[in-house]
């Protein structure tokens, strides 16, 4: 009975250290959208105390990275996990790796678009705009299948990586077009692009988050293979 | 005495274990090279069947890496490790997952070179040779620094990232010069730039493999810090 009591409570305690340490990456995911909110925010205002804002919200995020990471290796040592709970703490170890490297895009774009000073085109910010709120909504989304570790949705955001592909290149085609219009104008042209480009990366980071998503729940590993070959290792 | 025979047996075999996942991402960082030096001759030759074997490569390096992380987390749950061995297993994990990327980039420049068919003036080439050999030479250090785990080694090869940045900046610089000067040519050197950003960011995961040398042998988490801060805590 004692030991029952014991191990009850051991597992007790492991639950809620697994449940504290989703907690924090859910806060650290909140930061992150509130930094990518605010660098797009940048890219329309060119609002330089914003950019600042956004990139010193990126050292907090970095520190949490590290602490959740630390924090997932003490679990594993402390507590042997097997089996889901250890996919869970391998997949919150992964997930926090990508929610900082969106975090640094965040970053990315708050500076370009402070550095311009303004300099660039109505045409750009429009093309941007829409790639943007896409991004936005992509990130949120993955955060809500995270957090209540659901396979349909993470299925359904990895899938829809594919229009904020197509956005991305629209957006590149757009923004050569108008080099090649106006080559003094090159350098601010291309500052853009990289801010496109770090767009198009955080829809990849996402997806990765998925494909962890994927791991906990399922127990299998789809990276790297395509979306038919997914439904038939799920099915 | 048959105990303490059992567990030495277990711990031997629990050595070799360790000792052939380590080979496998040997085995892999082998092939990650070659990926990377054939991309560049590619960048050279435009040498189309060369880009397609770049490819094909990059699917063998993507199951090496889902198979090297799955024995990875069969390793923890059956294992346990402990301290410097939970270190090295997840330090392995970690470092897989950059590797591929490099991969990723490889067949990146492969595709973008195989596409361009040749069209591209000779300054591009020397500006992107001298980028390359520099990566080359970087990733072939940091492997050599994993094999054997020399935390010297990856603080030298961490520290030299920024000479691969300055020499991104130059190509940068001197890609922007060619659009201005031509603006027709304009698709084909952005091409080139995607290259050069690839190659940076082969740079970039380098450097995450020699924190993860350091991780595994000071067991000290260096991501985020800056030089004077990594120095200070290893003192």
């Amino acid at each position: 009975m004692d030991n029952f009591n014991i191990s009850k409570h051991i597992s007790g305690q492991f639950n809620l250290e697994l449940e504290d340490v989703r907690n924090k990456v859910m806060a650290m995911g909140g930061l992150v959208e509130q930094q990518l909110a605010q660098a797009l925010e940048v890219m329309a205002s060119c609002d330089e105390q914003l950019a600042a804002k956004v990139v010193a919200r990126d050292r907090q995020v970095n520190t949490m990275e590290v602490a959740i990471d630390e924090e997932c290796t003490r679990i594993i040592a402390k507590r042997q996990p097997a089996a889901s709970d250890l996919r869970l703490v391998l997949a919150i170890s992964k997930a926090v790796t990508d929610l900082e490297r969106i975090g640094d895009s965040a970053e990315r774009i708050a500076r370009l678009a402070a550095e311009s000073h303004g300099k660039r085109h109505r045409g750009m910010l429009v093309a941007m705009e829409a790639m943007g709120r896409q991004t936005q909504r992509m990130l949120h989304d993955v955060l809500d299948a995270f957090a209540r570790m659901d396979v349909d949705a993470a299925m359904r955001i990895h899938k829809e990586d594919v229009k904020l592909d197509d956005a991305y290149e629209g957006v590149v085609r757009q923004l050569m077009t108008f080099m090649m219009e106006d080559p003094r104008s090159i350098p601010e042209i291309l500052d853009v692009l990289w801010a496109a480009r770090s767009l198009e990366r955080v829809g990849d980071r996402c997806q990765n988050i998925c494909e962890y998503v994927i791991y906990y729940v399922k127990g299998k590993d789809i990276r790297h293979l395509d979306m038919t070959q997914v439904e038939d290792l799920l099915k």
